[in-house]
């Protein structure tokens, strides 16, 4: 049997930004291995990130070895690999289209992260709660709506997913994000839902893909935590709606 | 005549992330319209963002009009270009590096903006300087060496160019960044310019390539200011190296 062709780099005890690439190799349902969550792996990882005389380092996981190709960052990885698990149309204007969605998607993550880590990433929560609250209470309040609502806006344009009728990488990527939302600020994202019903209906659609729904039941889905982008630190999230009475 | 076949669509005040754009077609000699720095260019670009019934709506700017298409997403619309101007090899391996290095130039900028706007960037940075002052010793102490550090190892490995022998997109992006670090924390870069020499070396060697030198003395190039993305604001910059003896 020949060995597996994809190896995924990550991290191994978070979703994190390397969830993105697991969902599309498990989509596909691609032959890879998850380096670092197996025996040794951290280690492996750690030897792989410095690079040698013929591949250069690494600046931060996720990577994907692929062959003698090792590359980074979690939108690049993705455009490479998708043409190749069929989960783009091969046209440069596609390519480009779903580049461009993953790429505001990285944003929005990024926003996520820094919701909880506004001074700095070398620095513990705990250490810049203040700042976190008044961050998260901005991206509450006017970053989740402009970014989920530019989605809702695409799929308003596109059909079913977000790049028509069939889906693509970032299809699977948005539903990543709406998990990740839903899990971190419960009270926000339920006043919001109501405002995406057709980012909430892609999200059901992709959970309820047979190879995604396997996925998600299974040992390989790390469960969120607070060690990963997408936290739910109670005291950042929206307060509780009231219940109408009517 | 027929018309620049290159439409580049980005506030016409600042470098930004627009001037990433605007340095692959300078570079490559392209016909190009900078559009909003037209008469009319700003409510051009305005309707061009909300879509019509063919085009998509727009995130946020940069975005580029080819043709029929509109995308947006610096790096994705650098990834798009940069074939079509020889800016960077054909072949995926080499592309997916040159992408690797513009994704992470891309996290650089986006640390660098939020240097001034950590709590949100609906808020005036007056708002928020306690914190920006937090955030930018962070930055400067551990952000700015851990990234500049990790385009001098890629160099060590590559040569003269991020990719090699020759100038790619990436190359010109790293230029870039390397200019408005040092506008923007003239006395922070001063001390890390001694670890980056080869980075140093490049962001000379592409000064002075012929197209690119006449770009930045020409009105084209916008000067920094303290709207843009590289903000000097003396306060947040290390203080003044003292002057050694010897």
């Amino acid at each position: 049997m020949s060995p597996p062709p994809y190896e995924l780099y990550y991290w191994p005890s978070i979703q994190g930004r390397g969830e993105f690439v697991r969902l599309a190799l498990e989509e596909a349902g691609a032959p890879y291995v998850d380096v670092a969550r197996r025996p040794g792996g951290m280690k492996a990882m750690m030897e792989k990130m410095r690079g040698d005389a013929r591949t250069p380092p690494v600046f931060a996981p996720p990577f994907l070895k692929h062959g003698d190709l090792v590359i980074a960052q979690t939108a690049n990885i993705l455009a490479y690999l998708a043409p190749r698990l069929k989960l783009v149309p091969r046209d440069d204007a596609s390519r480009a289209r779903a580049l461009e969605l993953q790429l505001t998607i990285a944003d929005l993550v990024a926003e996520a992260h820094d919701a909880h880590h506004p001074i700095g990433v070398d620095l513990y929560y705990e250490d810049q709660r203040p700042a976190a609250k008044k961050r998260a209470a901005g991206f509450i309040a006017s970053r989740i709506p402009k970014f989920l609502g530019y989605f809702e806006s695409r799929l308003a344009h596109s059909g079913d997913y977000l790049l028509g009728a069939k889906l693509s990488y970032a299809d699977l990527s948005v539903f990543q994000v709406v998990c990740g939302l839903s899990y971190a600020f419960p009270n926000g994202m339920a006043r919001e839902a109501k405002r995406i019903p057709r980012l909430v209906a892609l999200r059901d659609r992709v959970a309820e893909r047979p190879r995604i729904a396997a996925y998600l039941a299974s040992k390989r889905r790390i469960p969120f935590n607070e060690d990963g982008i997408f936290r739910h630190y109670p005291e950042l999230d929206a307060k509780k709606p009231r219940r109408s009475r009517d």
